[in-house]
């Protein structure tokens, strides 16, 4: 969906937090991991069903805190086609309880790969004369390495299936500086590439002045994020690195326009997680989830709105 | 495995070809499609196995003649969960006939989601006692936008399970110039990205001279590969858009080395739909895929040794 329906979203729970999905076998609790064991052994498919109640259980937890749940592709390719199975069982219950659901998938490719990515996962196939939507989801991540002719098809999608995209533009970890912040033309190459994306989707405006092709922009580099809000007024921003990392709400404030608008911030462990910290060994991690959401959102609307 | 293996392998066949397993619903014969749909009506499974039948007679009718194939993700995620048991069907498939399997999936993330990433295609995991190789190919395609803490996960793993990757350095595609081509300290984008790559890598050269991170270099640019294969001289090419997308056997051969080693040429629809063009419906599609891989193994050959 494009983002209007997410900053929607976002408004009416006064919240811009998207909580990510991305469990790791370590992550799950061990009743729920042994209860699935138990059923189907130690298997993968188990491992995959432990995900999905895990999962089910955060989204009950949280759909009234969090505006967007945001499931990390790869923690569930780590299971394989048993994971990809919790991943669409999961998005597909989020979208159930009224959640917008962000695909970290990161994909990039070029023509006809890049439309069936984005097929895959914006919009659909005919397969004889019966139509699928294999995940549905509502936006994705994506990365554009390899130009605006990998967007370009995504963004395409975006307007058929009225879904949107983050491209990766200035990401969170400690490296990103090593490609992203080289000078050309006495402009670094996140920012050439942040205008392009703007450039490229500025038809797609919708009612809050945001374009369908938004931007991955990390908590970690504040000053770089500034820059961003003030350079590229058309997009939509994803910012990782909140909390685990080392982002607090001050870092991610700039974000935001004057309203308060056009930004969402990631937080996937100290969610996911909160229930290592209360001594009950995960007998209570939807409970830590929303407290852990709740204290979140608290900081958040001091240093937003 | 390491390049060492890919290499001797190319050598046995005297063919440094990939053959790109990259069906599309429309790529497939339709007596393939309509039997499987006979069996499970028009689902997503039915395309999915369609999908392993048509890759199966694929790789019995090849794998002889080329060293490697190179499954593109995206088409199997097209298919949702079920064309992911497909891909994992057809490596394991390719493997058991004695192929190199590279796995097109342009993954890049950072962190403990790169190790996912690395441990889901090229390692494993645990679940309780018991351990799985999710998909366990012998090489994947990562894109490093993120920088080196996303590739070395990946390197760790190839280590670690005797494997390799290919980072993407300079693509095919029309706009791969825009952000790959951009000048910082008087050095295009992809050639720092490129040395940078192989600098990380240099403590795991093989008996050939390359390292364990290979580049992804596309044959539309052939004064780009020369410049590249002048430069990394540790790094072994991985060769996109030879064919369909205008790269002649003259253009690829300044990619490999002196002794015609250290690169090998990727060919996707031009070998997958051969049978479009012999006019039997596709009941010939093995035989016609055979006949256009001896024909670009011909041309190769003519070029690099």
């Amino acid at each position: 969906m494009s983002f209007d329906k997410l900053q929607r979203k976002i408004d009416s729970l006064k919240n811009p937090t998207v909580a990510g999905l991305d469990p790791l076998p370590e992550y799950i609790p061990e009743h729920i991991m042994r209860k699935h064991i138990a059923e189907k052994g130690e298997t993968l498919a188990a491992a995959a069903d432990a995900y999905f109640e895990f999962n089910r259980g955060l989204i009950d937890a949280l759909c009234d805190v969090v505006p967007a749940v945001k499931p990390q592709s790869a923690y569930y390719e780590l299971l394989g086609y048993e994971g990809i199975r919790a991943l669409k069982k999961t998005a597909d219950y989020a979208k159930s309880k009224g959640l917008y659901v962000i695909g970290d998938v990161k994909r990039g490719d070029i023509g006809s790969t890049a439309e069936a990515y984005a097929a895959a996962y914006l919009g659909g196939l005919k397969i004889g004369n019966s139509e699928f939507r294999p995940f549905d989801l509502d936006a994705v991540t994506v990365s554009a390495y390899l130009g605006s002719d990998g967007v370009k098809p995504f963004l395409d999608a975006c307007v058929q299936y009225d879904k949107a995209i983050f491209v990766l533009v200035k990401t969170s970890n400690p490296s990103a500086a090593e490609f992203q912040d080289l000078i050309s033309d006495g402009e670094k190459v996140y920012i050439t590439l942040g205008g392009l994306m703007e450039k490229l989707s500025m038809d797609t405006l919708g009612e809050y002045g945001y374009t369908r092709i938004g931007a991955v922009a990390g908590a970690t580099y504040p000053e770089d994020i500034k820059f961003l809000r003030e350079r590229l007024r058309h997009t939509f921003f994803l910012v990782p690195g909140y909390g685990a990392q080392g982002g607090t709400a001050d870092d991610v404030r700039c974000a935001f326009d004057k309203d308060g608008r056009g930004a969402i911030v990631n937080s996937s462990r100290a969610i996911l997680c909160a229930w290592r910290k209360t001594g009950n060994n995960g007998l209570d991690f939807a409970e830590a989830a929303r407290n852990e959401a709740l204290d979140m959102r608290g900081k958040l609307r001091k240093a937003v709105y």
